[in-house]
């Protein structure tokens, strides 16, 4: 269905755009990371690109598609892995990278325009001696929006826990897509009828979060003789309440070779512990490495650190290392290359790694973000997955869940089957109210019907 | 055996308080709060006060002293429970207070001198964004030196653990009790060797520890029907890691009279929380304490909490109702009671409690203190004893430990029987080159024998 022109004429002073080579790109996100989303999403892409530079800009626009029965795809950094930011049957891809402002800040909060990316927050943040708590490895692109609708954890985590915590989100503001557009503030637990809905129900405009007061963060590398000791140091290391750090990942011996950059760092068959910690406290880290056998063997001042992450220097930020950045230097080497998503629960979690390495060895290559949980310290995988089939995929995934890994399966673009309902809250409700006709990215949800279709099913 | 004039004379152009009614309260700390020490150490006090005014005067007292062999007590705020600062063998008290400078403040760490009280080190930090991770509820009159000597937590143990934990002390300089005193910089794992030793072993002079980056602190009182209701509150907040707190305290219900000016925020029979958290997150917890059936009671702004503990307004700030404060309220009420130390293991420490409250019921009354312990959130104890007999308290203790509750008790003034050795250092052999004659506080010590005393023995 062509995009009516009436909508066009409608906002044209709003930027927009065309060029059709834009618009795929601005159609996709890093959905290519799963062999299964490549195949139903390679040819997915919008009619058109508009680009608001405001709140009224996207009050305008969420009513012009309301009241064209235009589909509408809401992008902040496009980089989650799940295709949330691919239009599934067309029509407006609304780019949010134009409403970047800080709105607010004082001592331990601030609020954001959704399009801020969160490298950008906390180069402001910096001198008034404030950061956001969590960044995801994308810290660079991603949206401070784009996080709530799309993420969930990342570096921050192994002090501050998920972001679907409570506190971990103060308040957002969600414009409705209707013919005439509310502006609706949810603040505590309503956060979470929004939350990790992959912008479905409603656009999500402002992003209010408690901060974190600065620690200046010193990167660490340090390499251990196994698997099995890298993780128990990272474990015990995560649980020392009284060292502030922002990262704790741990890399198979296997999955070190595809960090092009890091593997001089390590010797063959080393484990790889990164880390973030802050930098008067590193010495209290060395020592617990050598209390575990193993050796720093890179080091980085917290002021170089945050000189990388701002795009000085040749090494990349450590934590481009981390979390899913890992897959993505993966497959730069081995394109078949693919991944999972697991948790591991506590006190039983080391076990557990032991397991899933000899048991999918030489397939489930296992790297591991150590983090809190509910006031414990347990660790998440994105494991890199040598791929064959779908229906091994399928399998392991089974085998994993039965053992009592949970498994998030990243290789759906339907969200029903992924992140939707896992978040305890009334997010269908919350999506009849902000999006009546059913317009925001229409295919994402399997299960979803409109009153109107409920009517005349 | 009375002071050698030519101690005196040696250091006359040191300040030096000789009044014998100022010589006794120089003698004395908050021993009293047991009938058993009150026994013992009653009568106890020094010859003269000495006052040095710098690192030099600390290093001539050391120096007369050892010359003299005159015992030499060390004294910071004069806050500890266990006679710590009582001169069991006469001698000289050095008073630190005079040593309080801020030597330097980074990002995330800060090194003082250890006479620097410890709300006046936060009252200088503040508006560098910064503040000590940990204080006492007697945060206005402790000395960080006095704190490391002596203490072991305090509010900010739900977030940062213990002051024995990796990383959560980076340096201290100790001068030793010799002819020729050094001043020892022990970093790292080292400083261990003088930490609650109750300053038997060299004269700490600086200490040099990571802060936490500043949070605005509100405070907040919420009522439960039960100390187990109130408990298992305390327990799932302090396990929210995306809320910033500082203090997590449940009182029981017949603890809360004693504490007259809060009393007015409970109704009879109804356990009481504290709770120090970052402003912004407020409204979470709040959420929380009704998810618990709670109700709030008491809020207080992080603006007014913090005039507050500089002595603005009428109503002391909430820390002061906590950790053993908590016992000075209720001996000003009741002159019997005194108090225990309890640590109950993570995990089962919520059915431990019940376990106390009803196995004691009116002769142990708990509060509680939620803390972080190695990555874990469990709780300890000073509760409140109604005092019959030392027998009956020995039986009480012996009774708790058995059932896996960690007793540390509080009425012996002997180092042996109490804190030193629970840490792993090597405190023994740092006394012996510290303290070479054995004159630190001789008498803390029941085993201890100095190299002169081993020889002839």
């Amino acid at each position: 269905m062509p995009l009516p022109d009436a909508l066009r004429a409608e906002l044209s002073d709003i930027p927009m755009l065309d060029d059709q080579r834009v618009v795929r790109m601005k159609s996709r996100d890093f959905f290519w990371f799963s062999p299964v989303l490549k195949q139903s999403l390679g040819d997915k892409r919008a009619d058109l690109v508009i680009e608001p530079r405001d709140k009224a800009d996207v009050m305008r626009i969420a009513a012009a598609c309301a009241r064209h029965r235009v589909p509408i795809t809401i992008r902040g950094g496009g980089t989650g892995n799940y295709g949330q930011a691919v239009p599934l049957a067309g029509g407006v891809v609304l780019d949010m990278a134009k409403l970047d402002q800080m709105i607010w800040q004082k001592p331990g909060a601030g609020r954001f325009a959704a399009g801020a990316r969160m490298l950008e927050i906390d180069r402001t943040l910096a001198p008034l001696a404030h950061e956001l708590r969590f960044y995801p490895s994308t810290r660079q692109a991603a949206t401070i929006g784009g996080f709530v609708a799309g993420g969930a954890a990342g570096a921050g985590s192994c002090t501050w826990g998920q972001i679907s915590d409570p506190g971990a989100v103060l308040g957002v503001e969600v414009v409705t897509v209707e013919e005439n557009p509310r502006a609706i503030e949810l603040r505590g637990r309503d956060v979470l009828k929004v939350m990790h809905a992959y912008g479905v129900n409603g656009i999500i405009t402002e992003v209010e979060v408690p901060l974190a007061p600065l620690h200046p963060w010193c990167e660490r590398i340090a390499v251990f003789p196994s698997l099995s000791a890298a993780a128990k140091f990272a474990q015990n290391f995560t649980e020392c309440d009284g060292i502030a750090k922002k990262l704790v990942t741990v890399h198979d011996p296997q999955v070190v070779p595809y960090l092009k950059r890091l593997s001089a760092y390590a010797d063959s068959g080393e484990a790889m512990v990164i880390v973030m910690a802050s930098e008067p406290q590193a010495e209290a880290f060395e020592l617990l490495v050598a209390d575990h056998g193993g050796r720093v063997t890179f080091r980085r001042s917290a002021a170089d650190a945050q000189e990388a992450a701002y795009g000085g220097g040749t090494m990349p930020p450590i934590y481009e290392f981390t979390w899913n950045h890992t897959t993505l230097h993966a497959i730069r080497i081995e394109p078949t290359i693919t991944y999972l998503q697991l948790r591991f629960p506590p006190v039983t979690n080391l076990e557990l790694v032991d397991w899933v390495a000899k048991r999918f060895e030489n397939e489930v290559l296992l790297h591991l973000e150590f983090q809190r949980r509910f006031g414990k310290v347990t660790c998440s995988s994105l494991p890199l997955v040598r791929y064959t089939t779908t229906e091994r995929l399928n399998e392991i995934m089974a085998e994993l869940d039965a053992k009592g890994v949970a498994v998030s399966n990243p290789h759906t673009y339907v969200l029903d089957n992924a992140g939707w309902k896992r978040v305890d809250a009334p997010q269908a409700e919350f999506k009849r109210l902000a999006d009546p006709f059913g317009l925001m990215n229409p295919g994402k949800l399997k299960e979803w019907r409109t009153e109107a279709m409920l009517a005349t099913a």
